[in-house]
C-alpha cells in the first residue's frame, strides 16, 4: 500500500511524494504513473499545501449506484454517467463555496478511482488493469438545480464542487473499500465498494467504451445512503480506506 | 478582422499564427488572447494541417437556443446548459467516429464563442469584453442516448463529438453571425445569432457566474432549425460568418 500526494511547498514550488507513516513526504518525480523514481529529497507533511493528488482531463461521475442511496427511485438502466467540469475542481483544505442562489447544498462522500494510464474500448480485463488507485471524493450538490434544470451542469458542477484527495492510495482492491462521510465529525453517511451496483471496473470499462481516458483522469462511483444540507461554517470530511487523512473542507 | 489558427507543420512542430487573405499564416507567439506579436514568420495554409483553434479547459454548450429547433418543446427556464468532456475534441479535418451502438447520431452547426480572459461572476458587461471571438462547431448528437440516458454524457460527449474551428475570427459583433450546416454539399442548416434565445453576451454571464472561465475556453450557442442523422462516409462542414474555412469533417 503507498500514498501518493501532490504540494506545494512554501516557496511556491510544486511536487509529488510519497505519504510515509511518520508524517514525511519521500519526493518522486513526475509523472508517477508508470514509474516511481524517488528524488532522494523529503518534505516535511506540516510545512507543505497539499494539492489535489493529481491533474485530470475528464471527470466523470456515476449516479444512484448504491441501493441505500436509491430512495424509491429505480436501479438506472443504463448505469447513470455525468461530467464535472476542470474548473469545479478542489482540493484538501479548500473551501466549499454555496452559490448565492442555489438553495440547498449536499456533500456526497465517494470513493473515486484513478486511471493510470491511457484506456480506449478497453476490454473489462484493461479497464480492470488500468486503474492506479484511489482517492475521496466530495461530489457536491445543489439539489434545487439538481432536480429544476434538467442536465446537471451547475448542480454537480459549480465552483468547488468537484472536491477531491489528499492523496492517491495504491494496492487496494477495489471491492474492499469504505467511506464515510462526516459534517462537523458526526458520521453522516457510510457505505462499502462491495456494495455498489456497477462495479469499480465495469465503471471504467463502461466509461472508456465511449470515453478515452488518460492518466490522472477521475470517476466518482456513487454516494451511499441519504445526504442533508449543508450550512455555512461547517466542515466536511470524507474517509476512504487507505487514506492516512481524511478530505476535509469547510463551507463557505 | 483577424481570424486566429494553430497548426501543426510537416516537423511536427505546433504553432499559432493569423490565416491571411493569400493563404499564408503570419506565425504569431503564444498565448495570442491578450496582445499579438508576430514572429515574422510565415508558413503556408496547405503546407500544416491545421488545429484546433485553442486548448479549452472547458467546454460548455447551450441546448434548445433557437425557436427553430424547439419542435414544439417550450423554452427551457432556466436556460439549459451541458458540457461536453476535452476528450471529446476533434478538429477540422478529423474524422466524427459514429460509436457502434448509437443508433442515430445527427450534426449540430453552432456558433462557437472563444473567450479571451479569465471570468468570474461578471457583470453583464464584463461577460461582453470577456468574448475574444468565435469559430465554428458541430455538437454532434447521438438522438438515441440523448432521448434515453437522462443525463447527456454518452449523447453528446463521446470522441469526437466536440467539434471545433478551424479558426476564430475577431471583430465581429455577437449578433451579426449567421452558421449553415452543408452535408455531402446540401445545405441543412440555416441560422442566425440574431434569432438565439438567449444572447451571446447573457450566455456567458449565466456561465460564468457559476462556472470560471479561462482564456480559450468555449462555449456552444446551440443549434437551428432540425437536423438529420450522419452516415459513414459523410462530409460534414459547417459555416460561419468571418470564417475562411468551413469545419469539415468525415464521419466513419
Amino acid at each position: 500500500m503507498t500514498e501518493f500526494v501532490r504540494f506545494k511547498n512554501i516557496n511556491g514550488d510544486i511536487g509529488a511524494g510519497l505519504l510515509e507513516n511518520n508524517g514525511s513526504i519521500s519526493v518522486v518525480t513526475e509523472p508517477f504513473w508508470e514509474k516511481v523514481e524517488l528524488t532522494g529529497e523529503s518534505v516535511t507533511l506540516s510545512d507543505v499545501q497539499l494539492l489535489p493528488p493529481c491533474q485530470p482531463s475528464n471527470i466523470i461521475c456515476v449516479g444512484l449506484n448504491y441501493r441505500s442511496h436509491l430512495g424509491g427511485r429505480p436501479i438506472p438502466d443504463p448505469p447513470l454517467f455525468f461530467f464535472k467540469p476542470l474548473s469545479s475542481i478542489a482540493g484538501h483544505g479548500d473551501q466549499i463555496v454555496l452559490p448565492d442562489d442555489a438553495g440547498r447544498v449536499d456533500p456526497e462522500g465517494e470513493i473515486v478511482v484513478v486511471i493510470g494510464s491511457f484506456l480506449q474500448r478497453p476490454t473489462l480485463a484493461q479497464a480492470e488493469a488500468a486503474i492506479f488507485g484511489f482517492t475521496a471524493g466530495n461530489d457536491v450538490s445543489a439539489r434545487e438545480w439538481q432536480n429544476g434544470d434538467g442536465q446537471w451542469w451547475r448542480a454537480k458542477g459549480s465552483d468547488t464542487f468537484g472536491v477531491f484527495g489528499p492523496s492517491i492510495v495504491t494496492g487496494l482492491k477495489f471491492d474492499s473499500l469504505e467511506v464515510k462521510t462526516f459534517v462537523n465529525d458526526t458520521e453522516v453517511q457510510h457505505g462499502a465498494s462491495s456494495e455498489l451496483i456497477v462495479s469499480i471496473p465495469e465503471i471504467v470499462h463502461r466509461v472508456a467504451s465511449v470515453v478515452t481516458l488518460r492518466a490522472g483522469d477521475i470517476i466518482f462511483t456513487g454516494t451511499p445512503g441519504s445526504t442533508s444540507p449543508l450550512n455555512a461554517g461547517d466542515i466536511v470530511e470524507i474517509e476512504v480506506t487507505g487514506l492516512t487523512l481524511r478530505l476535509s473542507n469547510s463551507v463557505t
